[in-house]
């Protein structure tokens, strides 16, 4: 499948107060890759992303166990992108396929800092990749130590960049008081899970960070796990309409959210979708579009099962100037969900 | 032999205030791999000690003049156990066999410290150590020095964390100053003598240090040369009881001790041996159980010159939860040891 | 052709507050090497510049895609030259040959310093360079992250020293800041224009930096692309005496300065023509002297398409001694460009 | 010849506030090695330095033009000895055999410091020495740039320590305050040269610095080239009692001095005899054990162009103990140039 011709110009923005650039939309390997989604599936993905300008592609070295970075490191090789024309993440905390004694394979020591990413970057088939993520932070190990190692993936030339994913603020900062302290360098960038329905950290917690310390973020999930695709608009899915992956999937997102939350969340995307029948788009277009719309949003990690997916999302580009203040401010009035400032200035 | 069923779960600790996990039982090369076990002995230890969850495995360039890493890192290569899995430590200091003009094969300089850590992992045959311990403090070497040197070897990844081994409490904090001072990494861990007869340097002399900088501990010698196995309870040893390595060691052990000191060590063991038959335990598994149950004790490295005597040691662990407050009052009172606070508040 | 008997001794400069030494003419590679002067054409220039004693020879990743670097490398590596005889420097920003997708490839980032350099060695094939530029500053990029991926570079044995080109004086100073405050090295010299015609950076706003940080220059075009040659001193070329190259280059410089500009330029030089007519000199030797006059200056970096050319501007070597304050004053009132000093003291 | 039964055992002092330690008689490689005394020969008193206990072996770039490094590293190949018996020294200032254009290969810039190290290990054939020495100040290089250039050899496994040779006082104590500054490694080691005739240096200007920064010195020429040997009673040498290399080299060293400075040296000399002669020991030996009677030398550098000498310099050990505080007094009388403190305390 070629590329199609109606896709928007692919964006591009810094990667919060650092100079690498990454593409709007990303592509991410969660749940997919290495998973469900065979090599070729992957592979076609990759390419179809890559022609749309996509430059950023995520992975870690948890998903699938590690074949996601396998998968994803042979594509790469496969088509002969020149390594200058890709930024490639991956994270570290959770380990890969384990050991007979995975005790210390997992968490932020220096030791599983160093030898994860060392075993990140042999599934990858690269020499370095361009940021790694603390894919949690981990209360057991004191932040020096995690900030040095970091440091030393940086100096060693196994990475130019690091940064945090589901950390909260004040980690965050904790991190750069120890990197100041030692004139090392800190995290540049959170990735935390930001969407329409999920707001508490992007647009309230980290809103100091912005300014104090020019945190970028690459979000994950904008699309609440499809529920902002309308998908289950007329309920939990049940039967043929969905693949047995994905009705395991619901059923544990179900389990732990509760079946009233999950509604909450349906119900309001059902009443997002006039809005985006009015502006001619699809909702989940308009859901996209709305995550990137916002500036502390370095980057929307998508997920795609196959490459009409992959252009469905880049598609979510031309939604961007439809985003008036007025309409902005009538999703605000359907969320109601804008986190308040904590602080009031009197 | 295959593993009994009976042994319990193995613990794991932190090491100290840094990340990285050891089990609470280790195995050790001292006084018997590279030595008077043989190599198969000593891979039938080091995988029963594996094999009931041990995780972490102590060696020193002088142990049996270098034989113990070599014997140890054949195991390791042999059974093909993942390197992620593994917590390996050695020492510094004394040199291993020597060359013509050792002057210099010794000590803490930073010629030493480099030049021997190479020929540590050449002979373990790894491409670092997790733990590489300061083996003695050298007083003839500036402090800067030694602890510069040892940053290096993490920096240029020949280990992730460096200790000490029998140095005063002074001689750490002295180790961390300069640390501070040149932004650096300070000893993570110190590995002293510790048992129920040896407490000056943990209970007493560290006391302030678990506080100040998260001391870790990994203490050897918990069975006091077996003196706290009971063995000696009839006299000291001759003739065929025991192996004449043993009676050797024996005799040279008295010449340094005295052999009043010796049997004042022997009487004690005698009176704690009503309590271990009163909790149905030996009295090893008392007297190590004792030494794991202080929680500054990280782990407690553990000889064996046999697969029963490793499973012996794991079993300790189940004497953990009989180890009541009661019970330690009782054992404080035969012990009448206790070091003292330096200093009463007013 | 052999080196010219008439050829005056090459001089030596220390690099600003370095230890580096550059001969005051250098041989750089933009416009020619690698682009309309062919690999043959290039080698015999660089030969020629080599004998006459010229040590500094300066490229960059962006001239003629690369193709620059590649063809000076291989003259070096081809006349067996010892590397501690040379000076070679290059500059990264505005990347070579793209990719793509080169939004990545381009600027101060750390991703394009270090990967841009290690592109520059392939080409060069060499180990390293004595120096590398920052080609432009770079204002979406921190500063930070740029003083310390240079650093890196210098670190990990890739350049001996950094500089700038066409930067302002607060920039550099602003780098100098950053390096100070974390104890790395800051640039050692700016690469700016600057010629009788062009004098604001180098006598005007660098004035204060010569004293403060020791600045070295090494100033590309010193004959302002020929106009201080004389050539145009008849108008426009048009026609046959120029090659087309020549001819398409005179028209995108008219186009950016404009016709009246470009005029103003022509008529200075022909005002300067009496002046060398005088000394017994060619008004291009004159002008190149000028330029090596000015202590500030470290290098006069000179383009040469042929050896003769290479040959008269080392002649210019020979002209310094008719500099006198007499003849260094009539000059400064036919150009009447001196930048006024911009904080007068009371 | 094998070693002679009446060699005294060799010392060891430590270099400086350093933990490496340095036999008190060492074997420089200065006007022998790689020059008049040929491969043969140099082997041979290299082997009966290292037999008599000798561990530190000293050469330069500079020393027969490179020549004296490559023969002593042969010698260390060849005779197999462990790299952590030998203490090995070389030093960077002068370059080697120079190429074609040698503005740069000599000096303390971070080019030549880098280059010019490369350059000796590969003429030594090894992976570090464990001293580099800055063989002599470099008053055009800032000191930073030097300061910092040594400490990057010792960060990537060059080097050891760094020392210097023949700075002042004050140039050491401005590289310790770079290093302070920056938090890297100063000088420990200073190589001046130092015998009863010449002791500016290191009984005078060097005074406070033993003290301060706790400077070790590896002195060279302790026998003042022979005139402490009292071959010179007789007045300056002609004719067939000397090689034709030895005449030479006093003529030069008589023009540099003149005859009657030289004169007045060689009158010392003989004043010194009948105090050597009194103590039943040649006066070299005297002398040079006078040398090493000072503690505030680490280790004096002897030249040997024949085993013999060789052996007699080890034997000036056995007249350490006849230097009893009247016999020094009475030495201070006849040499009578003691330096004087130059701040008097009132």
């Amino acid at each position: 499948m070629s590329k199609p011709a109606d896709l928007p110009p692919m964006q591009y923005r810094f990667l919060g107060r650092s100079g690498l650039q990454v593409s709007v939309i990303s592509l991410g390997g969660w749940l997919t890759y290495g998973g469900h989604v065979d090599k070729e599936g992957t592979k076609a993905c990759m390419k179809a992303a890559y022609d749309s300008g996509v430059n950023f592609f995520d992975t870690a070295e948890a998903y699938a166990g590690g074949e996601s970075e396998i998968v994803m490191g042979e594509a790469i090789k496969e088509f002969g992108w020149k390594r200058n024309d890709l930024v490639i993440s991956t994270k570290i905390y959770w380990g890969a396929a384990f050991g007979d004694n995975p005790v210390n394979n997992k968490g932020l020591s220096r030791k599983h800092i160093i030898e994860g990413m060392n075993q990140c970057l042999e599934r990858l088939g690269l020499e370095y990749v361009d940021v790694v993520y603390a894919h949690r932070p981990d209360r057991h190990t004191p932040m020096e130590e995690t900030v040095r190692a970091f440091n030393h993936l940086i100096e060693t030339d196994k990475a130019f960049y690091w940064g945090t994913s589901e950390w909260s603020a004040d980690e965050i900062m904790s991190a750069w008081r120890v990197a100041d302290r030692l004139g090392l360098i800190g995290p540049i960038v959170e990735q935390p899970n930001y969407n329409m329905l999920d707001r508490q950290k992007v647009d309230g917690e980290y809103r100091h960070l912005y300014r104090e310390i020019g945190l970028g973020t690459t979000v994950f999930s904008p699309l609440k796990q499809g529920i902002l695709t309308g998908k289950y608009k007329d309920g939990i899915p049940e039967g043929s309409r969905f693949s047995q992956t994905q009705v395991d999937f619901i059923k544990g997102f179900l389990k732990s959210t509760g079946t009233d939350k999950f509604q909450g969340w349906v119900d309001t995307a059902n009443n997002l979708l006039p809005v985006a029948e009015r502006l001619g788009v699809k909702l989940s277009a308009l859901a996209l579009a709305w995550v990137i719309k916002n500036e502390n949003v370095s980057s929307a990690i998508t997920g795609a099962s196959s490459v009409e997916q992959v252009y469905e999302n880049v598609r979510a580009l031309s939604v961007l100037e439809k985003l008036t203040p007025e309409v902005l401010e009538e999703i605000e009035g359907i969320l109601a969900n804008k986190p308040a400032d904590i602080i009031a200035r009197f």
